[in-house]
């Protein structure tokens, strides 16, 4: 049992009070963390703006892969959904379920590469929990983050803004993140290759809404689960409009494009955690690309369609070859615990 | 596999959209969560008022047990925390992790008790999130809920602001909820006459502010994992000072001692899921016990000790014979999954 989590570091005890202290609060060093009560006290933001929350869980199998792990998916999840409702991530609350018989080493390295993300992005863990569950009761880790951050007046982008005419960009090359997982777990040849685009996006949505005034940005989303197709769905069904987009014009990498063949996967359908799609008003919509363009995350982005006036909310694709298909929902369980 | 939770809801699809708004979203049912995006935008707090943020995660077993479930569990957890930083809850970003197999209409009763118990107590859930686990990976349901609160001006009670002679209260019998899980666990004959405590403090904590000046409100604390003797421990060693209690002042009901008895516990170091303990400056420690008294939650509310200058920061108790025994921390993992 040495070395490994048991289930006293949940009981409440000095076993529990010392893995907080010697690993989680070492590793996240604040000062509303080191009050150690319990929660934490923050400013307010400033006058005339609003509070944004957002949480995920996360249950990524396997912990690690190539370009990240739980603990850095966990503060990208949700800076990037705090930075789609247009907020400036401020704080995040983290909360840990570990199964009994974990490494410690391991969970050590999750809490580090968590805590250097968050501070990469400038957000600070404020207030957490740890719970240990008995081996054969959890997988693990799994880590829930809550985010809150700050919107600016002015800002209020959503699924349901999106009209008729507006031009729908994506930051990059689609489908990285969940190949990555599905490319190691299947244990494929080129698995090293694909790396998850796992990454804070709030500086590309601010450099956004720098380049073009903030009522042009009609719908951010991070397109996760589920991938662009779903993402692109959710903002159809909301928005009450219909969608046409250019195959030819949605960036995905040969990689991910062979290793998607192999599988029988579909790249529209695959998850991404560092993709930004939007939605911009049409006179707008070259100062928003070259705006992302201009952006380290944004190098590769594309304008790949827009909304139309459909009253079936359908998503249709023009093909390569000419043709036209349907981009339907995701179906079934085709990739189970991706992020 | 009709009828139960299963993978896809947690894919990203129409299976995991329906399951969300027909259950989920009926249940909470708020605008902010209908809007269907990525966060909750909130109004900021009143001008003068700090935030606060706490976070807890649930994995209480069984799911259910007398006085409550998982669900109404996790909303008094989360409003406890907010209510003990002197905080007025406002709403909750709930995460919930699901093990593929369990059944929906139990899922179904422990989000409609989770739905009641924050609408009791005046919160909204505002956000959420939907994972599901392979079969073996989870425990049925895990839920983590994270709460945010407005910190009205002049209040901050803390761990550490605890001075030799503050009097130490506390709200009512303790042990209640680890003993209903307890007995419940161990199928004790009794095991229906024990029922847990689970319940919000914050209407608690505003009548006490209401009687008392907020300065004299040293420290707030619910005593949970590791019980009373935990709580008033890790109060020591945060404000540097010892404790002295009463054991014949520290209401305990004969069920909770008889069933303590059994098991070889000792009803200081089984949890609480609605009882508050309060360190109050002496002049004002008569008036904080009066308004505690006065609430429905607080009827035996009791004063139990005092603390003490005690450079080694040791919790005593003068016994019923007139001895007296140290009250260390909890040790081990005698209580695990209790919240
Ligand atoms: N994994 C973690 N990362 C960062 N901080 C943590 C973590 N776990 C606990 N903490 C911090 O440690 C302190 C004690 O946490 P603990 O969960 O014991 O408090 P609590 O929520 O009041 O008790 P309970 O969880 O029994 O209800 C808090 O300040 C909390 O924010
Ligand atoms: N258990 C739940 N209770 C309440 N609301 C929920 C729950 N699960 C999801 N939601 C809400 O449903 C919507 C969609 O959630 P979803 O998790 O798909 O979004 P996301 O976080 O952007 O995506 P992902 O989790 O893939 O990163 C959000 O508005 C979210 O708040
Ligand atoms: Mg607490
Ligand atoms: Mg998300
Ligand atoms: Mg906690
Ligand atoms: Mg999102
Ligand atoms: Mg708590
Ligand atoms: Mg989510």
């Amino acid at each position: 049992r040495k070395g490994r989590v048991d289930l006293g570091f949940g009981a409440g005890g000095r076993a529990m009070a010392q893995l907080i202290s010697e690993l989680f609060l070492r590793a996240f060093a604040n000062d509303w963390l080191a009050r150690g009560d319990d929660g934490a006290v923050l400013p307010a933001p400033a006058a005339g703006e609003r509070l944004v929350m957002a949480t995920d869980a996360h249950v990524v199998s396997p912990l690690f892969f190539p370009g990240g792990d739980i603990g850095s998916l966990s503060v990208h999840g949700t800076v990037n959904d705090l930075a789609v409702m247009g907020a400036r991530p401020l704080y995040l609350a983290a909360s840990f379920i570990l199964e009994e018989g974990y490494a410690l080493a391991d969970l050590a390295r999750i809490v580090e590469s968590m805590a250097s993300a968050a501070r990469a992005a400038g957000v600070a863990v404020v207030t957490g929990d740890t719970k240990v569950v008995e081996q054969g009761k959890g997988d693990g880790v799994f880590i829930t983050t809550t985010g809150v951050g700050a919107l600016p007046a002015g800002r209020d982008p959503g699924g349901a803004r999106a009209r008729p005419g507006d031009v729908v960009l994506v930051s990059g090359r689609i489908g990285d993140h969940g190949m990555a997982i599905m490319a190691q777990r299947e244990s494929l040849a080129f698995d090293s290759e694909i790396v998850s685009d796992s990454a804070a996006l709030h500086g590309l949505v601010e450099a956004l809404y720098a380049a073009v005034p903030a009522e042009a940005v009609r719908v951010l989303r991070d397109p996760t689960r589920g991938g662009l197709a779903t993402t692109l769905n959710e903002i159809a069904a909301q928005s009450g409009v219909g969608m046409e987009l250019d195959e030819a014009e949605i960036p995905v990498s040969a990689q991910v494009q062979a290793a998607c063949e192999l599988l029988g996967l579909d790249p529209l359908y695959v998850a991404n955690e560092g993709k930004l799609v939007v939605l911009c008003a049409p006179e707008h919509a070259g100062a928003a690309l070259a705006a992302l363009r201009a952006h380290p995350l944004g190098t590769e982005a594309a304008r790949i369609g827009c909304a139309t006036a459909d009253p079936q909310h359908f998503v249709q694709l023009r093909t390569g070859l000419g043709g036209r298909r349907m981009v339907d929902w995701i179906a079934g369980e085709q990739l189970p615990r991706i992020c």
